[in-house]
């Protein structure tokens, strides 16, 4: 017999392991953070004992989900301003409200997204936004996996003057928590549109010194292709491309408008595309081609981006979403199979956070995984659970969410923070947020 | 001072009144069923005394919403079989099924839709099936209102073996519900495809004679344009209208391949749209124009279709994903607004399930509402309440839901029915099917 921390059990695990295996009567042992061993109860009852037991019967366990492109702390405009325009939206309300931006305001507003984002059976994200810092603040109070970095425009921002003083901030961001498990830096250019070649270039050189992953904003709308091409002469994915940015491991937010010469290069470079379904329709920025994406061999994986232009930060709904909008737009019900879509939700997250050790449950990987309730009435009757997972979960099926073996959410509680006390806070900032404004209802 | 039955005190009403007010700190007083007054907490307070009073700080109350186009019953093969073409999923997974119906496996299949229903704040659905008597019988016991009837074949269906029986049936379900407040009886014809001019004119004509609404699937897939015009020679709006089909509040499930002619003609006749997003995307039938149904003066309300073909019976998850369409398909992030989908899951289901009643809290009005827990992190901050209805919530913020002024589901228990007896039904009717078809894992 072996002694681990914990030994989990369930009624059923998706474990997207390999062979895709879908246990029944199942347990997880975990030790350390991590998943020791996987299998049905009887086996691992007589391979394993236990500090402590946690009986989740009716309860399907399957690994927590990985937010591929957010802004988590943009939660706090939740709902100021919809069915604008995407320039309009942009100047008249996101940017004015950012000039206000305090590390304050980004710390709270991470952590309210970061309650979305556990309560919603998600695990891991990756971000980009300003005062990152005070993000990573907040991911460290909840306890999830942030792979984040500071933004970098050509322009002011609230944090940071100029574009060297963010590579800065971002070096700096890289040092102060260099030693944490959970989070990781990333050099964060915004896009080619608000960047100089120059600023693209010291960002992929600075990835380079400190062997950092790059997330950009790729591509979005055909609107940024056209100014890339006035702009630089070249469409996005070329200009990413001829200033570095395209490195293994870099993560394209969005990917709407490219071609499939580009999705081939984008495939051959290594770099993984963040598909976010619901930000896309939302502003009308055009729909990502995720089934050319997955043909070419592109590694893809799915995000909410910030909730001021989804307006959930709740991976379930985004994969609802995805398996059907591709349907539509393929006029092809065969395309972005729930398979297909729960693969990029978990093991494509785990490819674009850079941890191969997420998004499976099995002996080795990290013990990041979520509980949902079986017997909610939209997931029964029960044929297949990866098409419960997908069609039919809305995400407040979860009652239960883990990361690195620790119990962060359950049954209706959050362990890492005081819940009440960020509701007050995040009002005190929707006060300000109208005072500022003279918006909102 | 007046007496009521029940004070419901609420931290906000959005009441879809004319004038869509939405009240702070507000209150309905409930009467025999339906609202005797809405308004501030403190104005109410002065002019009722009441039986009981429920105070639901943190909440926020709104008219319950209608599903315009469901299957209840189909529940029962939720998830057997996703990601196939249209043809192939009717003819070798749904038509082989429906062929084993019987009352029991209806009834059952439609209690569990119903239960999804209430959960997720649907308190009126407009359906049609097979042995539809059944449908109507689960609804009864449920307590939610259905607008329902036997669907009108040319072939055999396990209840009834021509349009001739099923007329019968239809005629014999309007005899026995005729004096129940909250059921009522359509003429059903499933479509222009599935059955004869003659079928069709007889449809029009019980409808006639009983003075009962219609509700047929209409122009759902171009595929089914082609076929009219083969069949018919005309396309299936003018097939309907010809057969007398669009007749003053007859419901039209789909319109999706529909002209601007063909939306002024349903508009003209005063029929109402049935628009299911989830089922149009999932089977690649195309996108409604709901804009344009707009724009001609068609009333439009959102339905679910069946849990076969979406899997969820959520019209959250419907008005969040039609608001998101049709920015998409338009290319315009300024049509299908959070004001525009909520009135058609509210008003415009109220218009086509026949009931001016339904849809809006005022007094006079219907007692049919739903109470969503502000508390929810996806429900903060709040800006607009509006907003987080249609964009932020999943539905499963529910902790209410009244109709006709009984409550039905409150805090995750279902007041009307033993809901862990109806789970081992459902499991048992999964294993029944999982023997005739050796599908599903």
């Amino acid at each position: 017999m072996q002694h681990c921390d914990t030994l989990f059990h369930a009624a059923r695990i998706i474990t997207q392991d390999a062979g895709r295996t879908v246990l029944d009567d199942a347990a997880l042992a975990v030790r350390d953070g991590k998943i020791a061993d996987a299998g049905p109860v009887a086996e691992l009852e007589a391979r394993w004992t236990s500090d402590e037991r946690i009986n989740l019967p009716n309860m399907l366990l399957m690994p927590g989900l990985v937010n591929a492109h957010t802004h988590a702390a943009m939660t706090f405009l939740r709902g100021l301003a919809d069915d604008m325009p995407l320039m309009e939206w942009l100047q008249e309300r996101i940017f004015p409200m950012e000039r206000e931006l305090t590390p304050h305001i980004v710390r709270t507003g991470s952590l309210m997204g970061f309650a979305e984002m556990l309560r919603t059976g998600c695990t891991a994200c990756i971000d980009m936004y300003i005062f990152e810092q005070a993000v990573f603040e907040a991911a460290h109070t909840a306890g999830l996996r942030c792979l984040g970095g500071e933004v970098v425009f050509d322009f002011p921002s609230a944090c940071c003057p100029d574009p060297r003083a963010a590579l800065e901030t971002t070096r700096a961001l890289a040092d102060a928590w260099k030693d944490d498990p959970l989070l990781r830096v990333a050099v964060c250019p915004h896009s080619v549109y608000t960047t100089s070649e120059k600023t693209l270039r010291d960002c992929a050189r600075l990835a380079e010194e400190l062997d950092l992953p790059l997330h950009v904003h790729l591509a979005e709308t055909p609107a940024e292709t056209a100014m890339s091409l006035k702009l630089h002469g070249r469409r996005p994915a070329a200009h990413a491309d001829a200033c570095g940015l395209l490195r293994p491991g870099a993560v394209v937010a969005h990917a709407v408008d490219v071609n499939e010469a580009e999705l081939r290069l984008l495939a051959e470079r290594g770099v993984r595309a963040a598909h976010n379904p619901s930000s896309n329709m939302k502003l009308a920025s055009g729909a990502a081609p995720l089934p050319a994406m997955l043909r070419a061999g592109l590694t893809a994986a799915l995000g909410t981006d910030g909730a001021a232009s989804n307006n959930q930060l709740n991976m379930f709904t985004e994969m609802g979403r995805a398996a059907l909008l591709h349907k539509l737009v393929c006029a092809d019900p065969t395309v972005a199979t729930a398979r297909e879509i729960l693969d990029a939700a978990t093991l494509g997250g785990a490819a674009a956070f850079g941890d191969p050790a997420l998004g499976r449950l099995e002996a080795g990987a990290a013990a990041d995984f979520i509980a949902l309730d079986l017997d909610s009435p939209n997931l029964r009757p029960m044929y297949n659970p990866v098409s419960h997972v997908v069609y039919a979960a809305t995400g407040a099926e979860v009652r239960l969410t883990v990361a690195a073996g620790r119990v962060l959410y359950r049954d209706g509680r959050f362990t890492t923070f005081d819940y009440p006390a960020l509701l007050r806070e995040i009002d005190d900032i929707r006060d300000f947020v109208l005072r500022k404004t003279g918006t909102g209802r």
